[in-house]
């Protein structure tokens, strides 16, 4: 389910304390959705609730834990950056993708989406390989291009748990290595891979990666 | 600090059960720096944890936890995806600050550092202001970049809030509106911006956005 709201807690460090969070949220039956933690003299605990039925009485609970100080409460992440297409490779191409699916997410957002578009820069098959597994791992992760020259090895087993293991689909660049192979769909051109990824997970595209899979282009 | 371990809990859905995981971290003496809940069928959590003595007897600890199926280790996102620059804007100009922000992570990211792109394309005050915000609730975000052609008002607001409350520096494109006068700093060139912001977070970089306060380029 998706987190419409986060609750900012400030309070006191102290051990315990988010397992006392975490204990009233599952007392109102909701759940944490993901949860950032910004530790300091006066500590911020960032939470992205889902389910919950009673907002202000979940707000109320949260505020009287043992060391909170007072609790915000804001749109959710997920309300705010929506889905994450998420760019990998090297940084020439990764740039070109990106190009492509940022005018591309612009469009969609315009009409009530919400994509983003994160990416990181990478080279050697166990880095890559490293970061392709950690997007299942990445919150709203929902969709990933591979943009490089020659991936294969490790990072093509990473590609086939990510998506039967995550159900993520991937885009990989037409290149060198067995990469492609695991890919649902290979791009030539590096502006429309990114394109293409934006339109594979906007509501507001008419675009089924299921029905071009194994294609390339 | 930043999390070395990804704690990758497999487990069978239940109220309560970050509460559990939350207990067993406090007890060790660890912290979660964040948190993200997979949920379904077997939910999945991936913990992000610092400061853990003994890794190996908190594996076990959380596998003992009531519903734990089991529990992977890796990687942590910190340490995958590294420090995050966050461009937002329009995406005709984001694009162009992604691509020389892109190409200069690589250039770092080579020599040993994990520079992370993140963006999102919106349009409107209201929304750019509640994204900017929302920059403060993200794990790892440690620069903004706005790219656009008019920034004012609660965008202005949401960044004196940012840059005073989170401590996260903020790079302007030259536009028009007061955003600019809130700003660390102020470039023309969009390409510019980019690598300026990877600079300014990079290690391997000698760029003290400090030193240029105020400055336009």
């Amino acid at each position: 389910m998706i987190p419409k709201r986060c609750y900012c807690v400030f309070a006191a460090d102290r051990p315990g304390l988010l397992r006392d969070l975490a204990a009233c949220v599952a007392a109102r039956g909701a759940n944490i959705e993901s949860i950032n933690h910004v530790p300091g003299t006066e500590t911020e605990m960032y939470l992205d609730v889902s389910g919950e039925d009673d907002p202000e009485q979940l707000h109320r609970d949260l505020q009287a834990v043992a060391g909170v100080d007072h609790v915000d409460v804001t749109e959710s992440s997920a309300s705010v950056f929506g889905k994450r297409v998420i760019v990998i490779g090297g940084g020439a191409q990764v740039a070109q993708v990106v190009l492509g699916a940022v005018s591309e997410a612009d469009r969609h957002n315009l009409r009530g989406e919400r994509i983003s578009v994160d990416t990181i820069a990478l080279v050697g098959e166990t880095q890559i390989a490293a970061a392709v597994r950690a997007v299942g791992r990445l919150p709203r992760a929902s969709i990933l291009v591979l943009a490089g020259s020659l991936m294969g090895g490790e990072i093509t087993k990473a590609v086939c748990h990510l998506r039967e293991h995550n159900g993520i689909p991937v885009i990989s660049l037409r290149m060198a290595g067995s990469v492609t192979e695991a890919a649902d769909l290979v791009v030539s051109d590096p502006v429309q891979a990114g394109v293409m990824a934006v339109m594979a997970v906007a509501d507001t595209a008419k675009f089924d990666i299921k029905r071009l899979k194994g294609k390339a282009f």
